[in-house]
């Protein structure tokens, strides 16, 4: 097992002479004392998370009076943030003591030598001879001189960056994953892509960019290298609409329009992580071709690499719960299914791949194949399970930016920067949104309008993402105004754009209130015209080629292998593979659908709007409001809307 | 605030000249290195919990299979440990070079000195006088000489003990209370108290006394004191029969039965948490009178300061969601009753309370007052999310006691340690159970036979909270002995008490397949007859004053204020009163139910095995079950079993 790390050793032999407190406590034993010093730091973890939970409480009532009165303009992350900003104000100013937030000795940049030891043994020899040798392990680069009131602050609100990595946003992105309109999706793959890989590297560049001609020519700030720049633009770049999308489900919007902010934010998080990986592994500063393209192997490696293990064990987890019986047991399928999801992240970091993007395809693998496998228990355990833990998470890392804006320990604000980086981001976000939608315009049947552009430019808003990618590392004072700006930037666009998006839609003239054109459709399909059925098919054939083929082999290989549904594999496989095919197929759940739906099932699953196709958003119509995107509070409808006529728009 | 840790800084200047691998990476920044550190130790943490995540999935699949050929001789927490075993050995004997547990060198137990520095800065000058400070932190006491591949085995197995504390713990004990069958537990609870305090105290005390003769006396091991000893009672003294509890729960036994092993199992993991806690403040090693009577203060200080935050968290959130109507937004109801219960674990911590004991008394209060007031698909929610959360966690930690099995980092092996302990906790059991139920029966009217003493005897088994308090402090030699020896005992008395149980049932004779009698009762109750009602009321006076004053005043007074169900508090409260019972009543709701229900409800309430009093137990008889302490796959009955007739005895 190749992870061993060098523990490289120091021991320091201190002959520690009693102070004051210790004298007091002479009567105990050295590990009596070890455990006090434990028990003190378990009581400041417990006040630290009780903290955040009371903000928890807090939020959920305040949404719960701002549901009760449809009051629309602030969204329940924008509260967590503000209230966090609040307690943290308040946490600060009451300390005793005022953080100084003096200048630390900076390094320069290219100073470079031994890394220092992981872990520091500290022998301590007491008087009667005896020897104890106490472990200590590094947390970081302190950032204060050793002044124990300086940490005051810090103590308060410490919370480990990895926990962000490991346990809050796993949630929020495997639900991201698993509540995908896919059909919406894959409609408007193409555009998708589009924006979020294309456009999330150009934000990043043109981010980039301006951050240097601003920050490292005009404003001179040292120690502020061009790599710093784009490590900047790609952090930033992530978006992170959840107000917005809480606001258009509400609404009701045009679905395409939805579908596009949604699916360009998601996959925009993942590019925006891979990106930020393969700036900071960016070795020379030199920009050569070759150091270019060998990033560019890199981005693409790491992204189809834990693509692949998220679909992997998506479709692993598919088999299990396809040939065995454990849906009899809803309790263990629940769990299984959480377990093997949680797994693809784990997995995907273990492989030094990126986590985040691997649960996130994870999410759309078990949503595609697997949930059409668990039983209608399991499906709805697994629904509101990650329902639950994103709208927790969420609101969690919502509150806790709020309160770091207050932490001094780990960033340092410079109006300029921050002004520089407002600029940089909204012409990072003009020149993707405005120049990609007019080439994907030329190639589209539905045009994206002026109005969704102009909404699409507005939805940029900052969140989760780009602060746990700022956070993750603070060493150096450029990591810190990066991570000072990336707050006030999230506190200041979900605010701002959350809160005016109702205004948007409405100035803009975008279509609200609009029914589920699907689900019309779907509807009417319901209701078994074969007409309507080839004539959804011929409207399929004029969608690109590669959906197209994606569908096809979905239908005929896919959905069989790992589901019950779709074509029947003794006709799609090759003759050679009849044996295979007969093993893959569960005779006796197969067989009873086939005798009687066989036609219907492979018309309507190429057809992917069909009802029969048992998916999230197909079996459960008024429960997939509940999965897509805006933590599931839209399940419940705001009452005393008026029910808008189709083609409405607010004025 | 008074929990600022007095940070003694060491600053440790040292010159670190460059090694092999540092000078490799010579052209990066030192922050680059302090993230390449950060992400090793992320890697490493990712592949440790991988393991654990495989062993769950593996765990679950057997359990499938298990359940699915109805072989009911290994419960699903015995399996986990085997795997774990399993595994651990794998890894430990995999291991390039083995572990070496060599002799430490012992200090004397009355050595003292100063508590050395919980944070050290490392000030690290590089070449170009650049300085930058990497700040640890102490982990506690390293057990081995500097040797880096003596950490090996750690470092791939490694978890911070108090995880379980803080996350894995909490779920199991609040679904403990939470799923509590508070009809049959008050209608027992003088019994289950005097197992659960007393006996416990009993067994403390005993296997403390025999640990004491044997180990310090007879075997004199070196550095055991008194004090280990009793601390040792105490760990060992937490029971844990959640195999045996499924066994009954499978067989549906006699309801007194179970509820007195359930019973004395919840209460005694929170007596045993508040003893060994109370050993471990015990200063002096003679012991006085004085000293004896401080510990009982302290002891009764912690449990009803613990018990009393646990039950106003529970009231409060009770509280709120009977006057807000957050109830319409079934996410933010069950986030709320989430975060308010994990709360009262915090804030007990967080006090210097327990936790523990704070968590269960929360889970019984949310459960007897707050789940009245939640939407329907609340309740489902909440009882769906405990029991997953509880399922994963129990597993969790039965692998990881199996894998931590050949972790000799943290434990010594002592055989005749080992086999003391065994005839200890087995004395210890002794003395507590037979003693207790002769002296009970002197008051009971339904004594408690033979058959169910021997049962309550066999039962003992011990599991997680035993192992979770053995390893909170492995710092000297004596608690590794403890660890080690607790590991064995949860081991054996898991796999072989948990496997012999449904012989156990058989060999005793005691009754199985019995229907609940209360709900039977309650089915009578619903038809409406008065006379029963009147019986039922008749039957009830027969109780124990306590239990009846205890009924009286929850019936007049607490439903009322936390509920909408209960008397009317306008008309139990006095009269100068009437302003607050106004305001307490929620006009809405409360007229409607008066008005029709009025005299039944008053009737129903007070006798409480009525229908209508619409807790966990009554108003969902078939889900009742799932509720019941064996994590819930008892609710998928296994199938294939003959429906058993009342009072038959398996022979």
């Amino acid at each position: 097992m190749g992870y061993q790390t060098p523990l490289l050793c120091i021991l320091c032999s201190l002959y520690v002479s009693g102070n004051a407190e210790s004298q007091k406590k002479c009567s105990k034993d050295p590990e009596d004392l070890a455990q006090d010093s434990a028990e003190k730091q378990h009581q400041l973890d417990s006040l630290n998370l009780l903290l955040f939970l009371s903000l928890l409480v807090l939020t959920i009532l305040t949404i719960w009076l701002f549901k009760q009165h449809r009051f629309r303009y602030v969204h329940e992350t924008g509260l967590a943030m503000l209230y966090g900003v609040i307690v943290g104000a308040i946490v600060y100013y009451s300390s005793s003591d005022k953080l100084n937030n003096h200048e630390r000795s900076s390094r320069s940049s290219n100073s470079c030598d031994a890394q220092p030891a992981s872990t520091l043994l500290l022998e301590v020899e007491y008087p009667d001879n005896s020897q104890v040798i106490y472990q200590y392990r590094q947390e970081g680069i302190a950032q204060n001189t050793p002044n124990a009131t300086n940490t005051d602050f810090e103590e308060k609100v410490n919370f480990d960056p990895e926990t962000f990595f490991n346990v809050l946003l796993p949630p929020i992105i495997f639900y991201a994953g698993y509540s995908l309109k896919r059909r919406h999706f894959f409609r408007n793959l193409g555009s998708i892509m589009m924006y979020a890989f294309l456009g999330t590297c150009i934000s990043c560049f043109v981010v980039g960019g301006i951050m240097y001609v601003f920050v490292v020519k005009l404003i001179q700030i040292e120690n502020f290298n061009i790599q710093d720049c784009f490590l900047f633009g790609a952090i930033i770049s992530a978006t992170d609409p959840v107000t917005v999308l809480a606001v258009f489900h509400d609404l009701h919007v045009d679905m395409d329009m939805y579908i596009l902010v949604f699916g360009e934010s998601v996959l925009n998080d993942a590019v925006a992580i891979v990106l930020s990986r393969t700036v900071t592994e960016f070795k020379d500063s030199s920009f050569t071709a070759g150091a270019f393209f060998s990033s560019l192997g890199v981005f693409f490696g790491v992204f189809i690499g834990s693509f692949a293990i998220g679909a992997l064990l998506g479709c692993f987890t598919a088999l299990i719960s396809k040939f065995t019986k454990v849906r009899e047991f809803p309790l263990l399928e629940t769990a299984l299914f959480f377990i093997m999801s949680y797994s693809s992240y784990l997995m995907a970091e273990a492989a030094q791949l990126t986590g985040i993007v691997s649960i996130l395809f994870c999410g759309v693998t078990q949503a595609h194949y697997t949930y059409n496998n668990l039983s209608e228990e399991s499906k709805r355990r697994t629904r509101e399970l990650f329902e639950l833990l994103n709208f927790l998470a969420e609101n969690f890392i919502f509150s806790y930016m709020g309160i770091s804006m207050f932490n001094k320990n780990n960033q340092q604000f410079n109006v300029l920067f921050v002004l520089s980086a407002f600029l940089a981001i909204i012409l990072g976000r003009l020149c993707n949104i405005y120049p990609l939608s007019f080439l994907l315009n030329l190639g589209r049947k539905k045009k994206i309008g002026m109005n969704i552009q102009h909404m699409l430019m507005f939805s940029g808003l900052r969140g989760a993402i780009a602060f746990a990618l700022a956070i993750r590392n603070t060493a150096s004072e450029s990591r810190q105004l990066m991570l000072n700006a990336t707050l006030i930037i999230v506190l200041i666009t979900v605010i701002f754009c959350g809160g005016l998006s109702t205004q948007m839609l409405a100035w803009l003239k975008i279509r609200v209130g609009v029914e589920d054109d699907d689900e019309q459709q779907g509807h009417h399909v319901d209701s078994g015209t074969i007409e309507h059925q080839l004539h959804r098919q011929r409207q399929k054939e004029k969608q690109a080629k590669i959906v197209a083929l994606w569908y096809e082999f979905d239908f005929k290989y896919m959905k069989p292998i790992f589901t019950n549904k779709g074509a029947d594999l003794r006709e799609t496989l090759p003759a050679c593979c009849l044996p295979v095919a007969h093993c893959l197929i569960k005779q006796d759940e197969m067989i009873v659908e086939d005798s009687d739906t066989d036609f219907i099932l492979s018309e309507d699953d190429i057809a992917p709007t069909d009802s029969n196709q048992d998916t999230p958003s197909d079996t459960l119509p008024e429960d997939d409001a509940a999965l897509d995107g805006d933590l599931g509070l839209g399940a419940t409808k705001l009452q005393g809307i008026p029910p808008m006529p189709s083609q409405q728009t607010i004025i």
